[in-house]
């Protein structure tokens, strides 16, 4: 197959057009799913709520990409006090120029207990796109109020709201020119440099997630070049590659090591587990969370192929819907 | 917070109720989403059968899960002569009785090689309801006309097959007693035991899955008696948990070590992972592809932070569109 340069950039083009289709149907489905289950939700938390410990248990049965970020001590406060969890897509909700429905909130309920005063933890998390290229969540640190010697995060989630604070107000003032770190920002990586030799983060350091810095201006901006992009892409006409361009852009806009600043960088994959899996599958991992239960009650009669297969939970193909009433198949 | 049993038992009948709603809301997306998306799927074709070895680049950056059972004698197969992957959700397409949207026809098209003969190889997993609960994927063995001293399953491909007909066969005749293993399922289940030694299956084994034995008549017979159920429990009757009692009925029914006799359990695993992963973000891949190309290219320019972003890839939040342009960020 001889393809000239000029055909193959002419097949890149129009792929780029039908992953935007593709986006828009997706954007579609994540609206209409949303509005479909919307009043389902608000009736299973309301039946959930009569089972004792029913969020303790999903979040101990978490997928992986969840469960690796909880630590014993994260796991105390989440078997011994979490009250339920709540996933709002609020930008469908509320539509915002340039909003997208991937946007999440992801609200913690709590009961009293000994670490924390708080009773709501809710971290929002915007679906944006970059100027140069970036698309995903973006979000905001949120601050935990520890009772005294409590904080499992040893000062980190709270240094990183106050650095991003001091951030805020250091990026209205200095405007495009090259950015120095604030000295609150150097306290943080010093502090995270220190930290990491000790390893073993607490989950709840997901709350100071901030992710690449795109206001929800540049977000719109990018938005505007996209669309413009492609109704020339669509009209045949050529579309420049300006990422060089815009590379050299961002470096007289951005912090510097502005991704070693975070002290949770996964914290969008853990917002998508969330949002994608543990919430909507709730029901799934708490009959689960049952059978090990039921497992572990006569563990003498299983054998080891029974475990095997209570380990096996994560997969999604095979599932037995009486499983609900705690039997075992 | 005490409660009775009474109280307990009618908690999880509501939660089986808005299981069966969810469920509801999902089959109704699931078609939603491929009708809308059917079309862009030819367009895509269209495009990227312009584009060399398109199939293979995406092959060889699937998500672990089914890139774990790829030996190196398959893959180079799939480099060499994979020409395009169809997936198609039949009984939407095509609706029959007891259908359901999640039913998937997964089709290979390949190029004249040396190892078998078959331009194409298609298989169908009918997603059904078994009246011991089992909800998921069944297949057919689907044969592969190897060329002389080419057969990559050994023969363990065209057994299953020969198996599967035996015991059709033999399903018919015998009726409801106890089924003994046929002479070709022996045959099977010792070829099976002695190449368990050795190991290192052959992807293509994955043609031979069956799954759990639920014939299209058993599927209608228990969406029926779901439905009837799912009424009484509207009607806050009681539903009688029958599990047990269909336990022992299954014991007279099935085969002996059925599970045994598959040459590729992790079928369904596969045919999910390909119809909702590979399949729908094939240009996702794709792009990792040349990502990874570009920076074995010019491996000395990069760090190794670079390197980790790259194998990063099976992450869906972060994309950089212009990505597609072959370009790195």
């Amino acid at each position: 197959m001889a393809v000239t340069a000029e055909e193959i950039l002419a097949t890149y083009e129009e792929l780029s057009e039908i992953e935007a289709q593709f986006d828009d149907v997706e954007t579609d489905i994540i609206r209409h799913q949303y509005n479909l289950s919307k009043d389902l939700y608000v009736k299973r938390e309301k039946i959930v709520s009569k089972i004792e410990h029913f969020w303790p248990l999903v979040f101990e049965q978490a997928p992986m990409d969840i469960d690796e970020f909880i630590q014993p001590s994260d796991s105390q406060i989440i078997l011994g006090a979490l009250k339920s969890i709540d996933v709002k897509r609020f930008e469908i909700d509320t539509p915002v120029e340039g909003g997208d429905p991937r946007s999440v909130s992801i609200r913690f309920e709590f009961n009293e207990n000994e670490y924390f005063e708080n009773k709501v933890l809710e971290k929002k998390f915007w679906w944006r796109h970059g100027k140069d290229g970036f698309v995903g969540y973006v979000s905001e640190p949120v601050d935990i109020k520890w009772k005294a010697g409590k904080d499992l995060t040893n000062g980190l989630l709270s240094l990183a709201k106050a650095a991003w604070e001091e951030e805020q107000t250091a990026s209205k003032k200095e405007g495009k020119e090259k950015k120095e770190l604030t000295p609150k920002q150097k306290e943080l990586k010093e502090k995270l440099d220190a930290e990491a030799a000790t390893g073993a983060e607490s989950f709840f350091c997901f709350f100071g997630f901030i992710g690449e810095r795109v206001s929800a201006e540049e977000n719109i901006e990018a938005l505007k070049k996209e669309a413009e992009d492609r109704k020339k892409r669509q009209a045949g006409e050529k579309v420049e590659d300006d990422d060089e361009e815009m590379k050299e852009d961002e470096d007289d806009e951005d912090w510097e090591d502005e991704e070693d600043l975070d002290i949770f960088p996964q914290g969008d994959t853990i917002a998508m587990a969330i949002a994608d899996d543990l919430w909507p599958n709730a029901l799934k991992y708490f009959t689960q969370a049952q059978e090990s239960d039921d497992l572990s009650d006569d563990e003498d009669d299983e054998d080891e192929e029974g475990d095997e297969e209570e380990e096996d939970g994560d997969k999604p193909s095979k599932k037995h819907k009486a499983c609900a009433h705690g039997c075992k198949h």
